[in-house]
């Protein structure tokens, strides 16, 4: 019997929401979703994959492109716009401090819990979770990340499900360097994860989210496990 | 430049929720959005179509049906559930005045909403629109047609587009009678449409959506321009 739902990307956010939930919950309770929405790095896809086989949750894909085929996000195949090579504060600077970021595909969290809920519901689950912090919420550089938006999000879900399925956002309120910490504490195997917004061998180290990342692991002085093509100089 | 994205599935609401889309954006400026998500009726499909392109406005498919192939709802093709031959009040009867009826399908209108949002999004508009109303409502027989659903799922749009994105529910208060009376004056191609639950060549006129259909012309004193197998006899 499934209890809850993690939605997962095999990056740092989710990989620590699905430990969390399997402590919570336990992993044979806990189920892991993934969802393929175009995105130009699927190196994310098997390392989703080989956390979920870690943590010995049962793991779902779903292919969600069709969605998102609209749109000319850079984060997705076949835009015409390039991931920056900026951190995310570079980029709402530019944006005169508050706006969406060119990485952000159009409602995508809304899309992706929206089709968690119904795979939920179906499970007969009575929560979904997801990795959403503050970091991404800043100057709501990514306006699907922000605690509005996961509260309203949540009580949709709540009215929308005949008041049975819960949204839990336990990152919410918290940085990805308070996420590593937590992350840290419960061993989670970070080496497995991946957050490089681009798809090669190695992580970029340039882009905004390699740059957070790195950020977070410093701030906690730790090491971050995987590798890196370069280190940004003013990290 | 499309200004509002209208989910269509072919049905009396919906269309009658085009027309008004049209009546207040026009034509160039609206599109309809019509979703696959595995229902036994495929009719509607045609239907869909044809109204689009009664009303001149561009017409798009997607497909959704892996989100709810987990699901075993009476309204899903491969479902082990029969759709019951009853009005929707007898239903909510059987399950002591509130509850979900077996037609529901798991966060369906959450799901379809976040997708329109998504697309609507990619496309620069400013509404999307859809034609829940409170006969589906009552009693919480499909909570994803609720006020409160609405209100949340809107309010979700909004803050997770980056506050550029509305959702609009005209009939969330009005009753299916009150629909067909405004459809009536818009002259919607009622005859173009369909509602039953089944697939088959004409509507079957005795599960809840063709009772409730029905009857909403009944109150109207006016007649429904479609074909029925049979009529209720406790109409």
């Amino acid at each position: 019997m499934t209890r809850a739902v993690v939605l997962t990307s095999g990056g740092l956010d989710s990989s620590t929401c699905l430990a969390m939930a399997v402590e919570k919950y336990g992993a044979a309770e806990t189920e892991a979703l993934n969802i393929l929405y175009g995105q130009k790095n699927d190196r994310e896809l098997a390392s989703a994959k080989k956390i979920a086989e870690y943590y010995g949750v049962r793991y779902t894909l779903l292919d969600l492109r069709q969605i998102f085929s609209f749109s000319n996000s850079s984060m997705l195949r076949g835009s015409t716009e390039e991931i920056p090579e900026e951190s995310y504060a570079d980029q709402l600077k530019k944006l005169g401090g508050e706006g969406t970021v060119s990485t952000y595909v159009p409602f995508r969290n809304g899309t992706m819990l929206s089709s968690a809920a119904s795979f939920a519901l179906s499970r007969g689950a009575e929560a979904v979770m997801y990795g959403a912090h503050a970091d991404d919420a800043a100057g709501r550089a990514y306006p699907d990340c922000t605690p509005e938006f996961a509260e309203y999000m949540g009580k949709a879900i709540w009215e929308g499900s005949g008041r049975v399925l819960r949204l839990e956002a336990p990152f919410i309120n918290m940085t990805k360097a308070d996420i590593v910490r937590k992350g840290l504490e419960l061993h989670v195997p970070y080496e497995l994860t991946w957050s490089c917004y681009e798809g090669r061998e190695k992580a970029c180290g340039v882009c905004g989210t390699c740059r957070d990342r790195l950020k977070a692991f410093r701030l906690n002085g730790a090491e971050d496990p995987i590798e890196y093509e370069r280190f940004p100089e003013d990290l």
